[in-house]
């Protein structure tokens, strides 16, 4: 397994693999590798010849009041890990050499941003589409897997992938899980011991909503009142956003749930905000 | 020769001469080609294997008050031209296969767009950068030659292309002019005889400044105002902006003009806005 920092290179031997003809697959992320992000790795390992992992916490899409600072990082790990999976390239730069000191290029998207996680984080949804945008041209993959959880934001780059003709296929892996259903995320290692304990509720009242669903429950309203009533008082941490919405515009879908539906779910918790959805066809 | 016209098909012939291993050299036009294009085409063919001509009047580069709808076209001609020429492609996708009914991704840019031709036209180089970014991603160029007349746009192409990562290298074609100085662009056609008449006067005004320039004059107002003699009552026509800028930076450089400096100046005729540039160092 090769460790590469300069873009540059990263660039150059992507250019040479794609002209050997290898199928290239690439997994962004941010590090502090867990189960879930190894699944996207054999995802990414059964659809090319030849996998890139990116690992690089992107400051862009972090506002001024977020975690940037308390991001965890475990370099050697996520080697060792990457390496395990038969990984071929852990692609991690360094931010200035990511970013010019005088970038003043975005990429940016106007519609799917607007609710959910884009109203909650200005500027998060324009920093992930960029980061994403260079990471692509990059490490110039035929196939790029993003997780599910993340469900704004797979959906917001499919949609650039497909207005900016980007020649890649965007494959979304499915939500790994902890023992007690809580999503697998490199934050939950920054979660106090009482948050930690409140955090399986998050699933809990997604999947109540779910069996509501399954037994021919439809209207919206009740949906959400099936989730907020098993979510119950999440303190130390409160509802960042409950949304039931259309599963490909994302938008409100009026009073009844009749198209396949996303419900997400964002709770903040002391310096810590979870999410977690579910859909619901 | 081949026309292209399905932009998946045009993509998948760029990502099979990019295997094959030659250097793929893009030419992007809004079409009515005259000779200053055709400059770009031979600088293409010297620096590639392959050259493809993009033809496409893109849409979301016009302003609603803009001449969109008035913008020359002659497909077979440029057709004609590029056959003689030697280039490989013309690809020229029609609006709704370049563009989804639902597409929100744009490329933006926040500084070099904001004077000049970005003040004059509110969301010209948003639709510039988009579609630049949408064609460098179905031709798979390694090298793109842009006409220098568009100076403004040339700096934010290369800007947009260093920021997102884009492996295609960014090659200046210079500014091919009447035998009268003026400077070759499709619009040219659309002038009225009396503007027709006066339009040399914008070459002839840049040259006066770079008289004064050569003759050791670095004072900014007095270059300026070298232009504006020069270029005098230019009714029916009118300036849109004339702007002595940092080279570079495309920015205001205070009193004297001691690095290299760009002179843009952009005249409104009736129904046709001609610009022009000169760069001084």
């Amino acid at each position: 397994m090769r460790v590469v920092r300069d873009p540059r290179e990263m660039q150059d031997l992507a250019l040479a693999k794609r002209r050997s003809g290898a199928r290239i697959g690439v997994v962004p992320t941010m590090g502090f590798l867990h189960e879930g992000h190894l699944s996207l790795v054999r995802i990414a390992k059964r659809e090319a010849d030849w996998v890139v992992l990116t690992l690089f916490v992107n400051p862009t899409q972090f506002g001024p009041k977020e975690d940037l600072d308390r991001y965890p990082r475990d370099f050697d790990r996520d080697c060792a890990l990457c390496e395990a999976e038969g990984v071929d390239v852990v692609f991690a730069p360094e931010t200035p050499e990511v970013y010019a000191p005088d970038h003043t290029v975005y990429v940016v998207e106007d519609v799917l941003t607007r609710g959910l996680c884009g109203a909650s984080r200005p500027g998060h949804f324009r920093g992930v589409l960029t980061v994403v945008a260079k990471l692509f041209n990059l490490t110039l993959p035929d196939v790029a897997v993003f997780g599910e959880k993340d469900a704004q934001q797979l959906r917001v780059i499919r949609r650039m992938t497909r207005d900016l003709n980007f020649p890649v296929e965007i494959v979304g892996g499915p939500i790994l899980r902890e023992a007690d259903g809580v999503a697998m995320s490199s934050r939950n290692k920054n979660l106090d011991p009482a948050s930690r304990r409140i955090a399986p509720r998050l699933y809990q009242s997604l999947c109540a909503a779910r069996t509501a669903y399954e037994a021919g429950e439809r209207r919206m309203a009740a949906l959400r009142e099936r989730v907020l009533e098993t979510l119950g008082d999440l303190s130390p941490g409160a509802v960042d956003y409950l949304e039931v919405v259309d599963d490909v515009t994302l938008e409100s879908c009026g009073e009844r749930a009749d198209a396949p539906v996303l419900i997400a779910l964002a709770v903040q918790f002391p310096g810590v905000r979870l999410i977690d959805n579910i859909r619901l066809d």
